[in-house]
């Protein structure tokens, strides 16, 4: 693992520490988090935790939450201990493989799974393993989709995060498992297409899928940098820990 | 089937009898005709073509489309014949059932496939039969995205409209099997959920899943009456007939 080095969250309140060079979590764990549906006293697991920041993102907005991280890579689970002592967060992180449940997650179902599963296929090599693994996957999606299913309660929320293009693959993975289907697309700007979907789901409910109205990132079209031009919602989330159903967004 | 009566689509340029009371092509077919990507000479195939709406409308945006409908109920194949002679269109219409592909049919691949399936699974009960089964699915939709997907020349292109609730069984249909798949979501007003779907897709093609920023049809936040408050894109579609892709969105 590279050099690491610490970035704020959330507007400063959450401080994580994660590799400079390695794989680092950005807006999307940041958005996942504010999909996700969880209120106080409720149990939520995290697969593919990383160094914890999304699971920490949906603490800093839900204290009370009961927070269960689970992540392959030995150095990334650590890293996710130390984030959420270092910001004084209580949370059982396992080391595992969720193809190969730890045993004490088996035993165990949750309110709410969260995941934001790798981006690409495995077979593209990238010069940091670490981050290679977190960015490329070994496991196939439908496995992902399948142990978050199994850790659901009945009536529990799955919430993802994915390229859009993953789109109809996650759809495959879960007809007839999950109902209540929420398609949020994020784009970039107003009126281009979106690049990531967030989804939230049900495990064993029958409502019938929707598709939001886009969550927009970026204020104008095509401006120069896209540093300071986050959009008031997309601020509220990134910058004030706001829960995307405040930004307009609707998941039940 | 109960009395019937003449209405015009594309601002006048196509006249269509249909039943008064029974199943009547709107807004749908029109914007369904709109986003398939058929070039003159080509051949285009309609899947439940009902009074042949969305079929005659590619013909007058595409002069010189080699047309062929399938249509269960023999009434509404009969309306389909009479709606294309009496528009000086020329098209093949057949009586059948797409579970049981007519045997002209089955010998024959066309360039694009197009179907606006029922939107409703069978069960509720339609006072007209006619309406009912224009409406109401016997067929489940995968065997009509598995018919489309048969009459299909490799890389030719399907065109389908649907309700935003059916999308998971959609891409659950077309996964493994379609690619280049393209999603227009259709919403009535900026910032409201889409309540259809336009999906374009290419038999075996591999490039990836598109979800493209909403086509909206009406301009105003909740104005009283729906009726003449169509944006510019959606009087292009509806009353000039163009091309979804002329109204910004970007099939390939």
């Amino acid at each position: 693992m590279s050099d690491l080095r610490e970035d704020g969250f959330l507007g400063g309140r959450l401080r994580i520490t994660q590799p400079a060079g390695g794989y680092r979590a950005g807006a999307d764990a940041v958005m996942m988090a504010a999909a996700c549906p969880a209120r106080a006293g409720q149990s939520l697991l995290e697969l593919g935790c990383g160094a914890g920041v999304a699971m920490l993102c949906v603490a800093i907005r839900v204290p009370g939450i009961m927070l269960s991280g689970l992540e392959l890579q030995p150095e990334y689970a650590a890293l996710a201990r130390r984030n959420a002592d270092a910001n004084g967060i209580a949370a059982q992180i396992f080391q595992g493989d969720l193809a190969r449940m730890p045993a004490t997650l088996r035993d165990t179902v949750f309110d709410h799974v969260m995941a934001n599963p790798p981006y690409f296929t495995a077979g593209t090599a990238a010069p940091d393993a670490g981050r290679s693994t977190a960015r490329h996957e070994n496991t196939p999606l439908a496995v992902w989709i399948d142990a978050a299913l199994r850790r659901l309660r009945p009536g529990g929320h799955l919430t993802l995060i994915q390229r859009t293009e993953r789109l109809g693959m996650l759809m495959s993975a879960l007809e007839g498992r999950a109902g209540a289907i929420t398609i949020l697309p994020v784009a970039p700007r107003e009126g281009r297409e979106a690049g990531r979907v967030i989804i939230v789901a049900r495990k064993g409910a029958r409502a019938p899928l929707r598709l939001l109205a886009p969550f927009i990132m970026h204020e104008k079209p095509s401006h120069s940098g896209d540093g300071e031009d986050l959009t008031p919602a997309a601020q509220a989330v990134l910058r004030d820990a706001a829960a995307l159903s405040r930004g307009g967004a609707d998941f039940r």
